[in-house]
């Protein structure tokens, strides 16, 4: 089930440009029971992306329109909305008034084992590495090949997830999340003014965190501080929040301010209950 | 004109990787009089770019044949052919038998200013920079916002093409083109073992040079070496070769070499004579 223009298609221009170049971005939102979860702030981050690329951005009212439309009847499931400079011609200059092309799709539900929520999962460190690109740093864009190899490496082994480091190894994210450690009762996330995708969850739960009277550190990770870390998670608009419960051999054996956070951003319905 | 899998179509499905993910590779191949210029290096770099990428490769026999029948009539064209790693659901993860979706297009001959070729261009410094990204460089895949905002840099400029450096100011290639210096009648192109593009006329104007008798040196370029060089000069498939007049205010007098590689490229009906 997709839209593409407003119109029900599921095929689009070769000459359009996310196509021929990655040229664009995307959000992937959780629908439930009709409703997208954190819809205010996908769509907020889609117009950020758009304005980092200087893509013309879609009628906001008109975008959150069929997404309803496509979304009104289903209880539990997925929208990817993608966002290309136009269509275009060969060459990577695009046109002066590209425009823009708006893709929205429904896929099914994920639906990852509950454990992964309730009790945790294991986890390693990848052994590919995420450039650094300051230009496109943050951004959810549609150049995602190292992501493709990261889930490759991942799915050959027991884990569901992994922490990706960069060539400092520096820690940045997960291959399709974002991370998060708790020591003394701080939240530090990583800073991604480097490479990484800044997370709707991720600023959720910094604002959460805010809320409360407490500031999170954006900041810095090396590996080994990650290994002193007493509770990490991982998450995202679909996982929700995955405790680690190990990474490699080191074991963590709490997650309560972990699950905490979880229960606020189920409570706020924000992301599905595990 | 365009056949995609066989077939002629210019719509791909929204769920193929290229477009998601921009997971593929591509190539850009100047056609004259019906034929493929560099065919069999192009081919080889496509089968090698989807080695590197773990991309199943089409079947080479038939990739040229859907070549041919588009091309056979053509005067003066482009052939743009893209590999993906076919046609996946949502996520980053890879089917395990993914396969490839194979996408040939033509498009009109670019037709830059005879000029650029016969007596060269002014050139600059281009301000972004190229990232490194040691696992991907070399490929010619679908990632390619940086060449986008090149481009776009670029066509603010009265220049046609810059030098695009990485980010401790070595000399990487051009926007759209690979880049050599002659000093003291040496040949010298970047190291593109952290990034760009490894060309098919960058590798060809190699194999001549060895072929002559010279060896052609690979390794970093500093920014300030670039300034001493005796010639400089740009090189694709489409452009074929570019001298360089001058970068910023520095004027590189003589582009004797250059126009010597040049004769024989276009003797040997690798590019199209300027």
């Amino acid at each position: 089930m997709a839209l593409i223009n407003g119109k029900p298609r599921d095929v689009i221009s070769i000459h359009d440009r996310g196509f021929q170049f990655g040229d664009g971005i995307f959000e992937t939102i959780a629908v439930q029971g009709g409703e997208l979860l954190c819809r205010k702030e996908h769509f907020d981050r889609l117009e950020a992306g758009c304005r980092r690329l200087s893509i013309q951005c879609p009628d906001k009212a008109l975008l959150e329109n069929e997404a309803e439309r496509l979304c009104q009847s289903l209880d539990l499931a997925v929208l990817k909305i993608i966002v290309t400079r136009g269509t275009g011609g060969r060459g990577y200059q695009p046109a002066k008034n590209a425009g823009s092309n708006r893709i929205l799709a429904i896929y099914d539900w994920p639906g990852y084992p509950v454990e992964y929520s309730r009790v945790g999962i294991d986890s390693y460190i990848c052994s590919r590495r995420i450039a650094h690109n300051p230009e496109f740093a943050g951004v959810k864009h549609l150049n995602r090949l190292e992501q493709v190899f990261l889930r490759q490496e991942i799915a050959d082994t027991p884990f569901p997830e992994g922490v990706a480091l960069d060539s400092l190894d520096n820690v940045i994210e997960g291959s399709m999340s974002n991370l998060f450690m708790i020591k003394n009762g701080i939240l530090i996330t990583p800073d991604l003014s480097r490479c990484g995708v800044e997370g709707v969850i991720r600023q959720l739960i910094m604002e959460m965190n805010k809320v409360a009277g407490n500031e999170t550190a954006i900041r810095e990770i090396k590996l080994e501080e990650l290994f002193e870390a007493d509770e990490i998670f991982y998450c995202n608009s679909l996982i929700g929040i995955w405790p680690v419960r190990s990474i490699d051999n080191k074991i963590f054996d709490s997650s309560d301010s972990t699950m905490e956070i979880m229960r606020k951003l189920v409570i706020d319905n924000r992301i599905v209950a595990g």
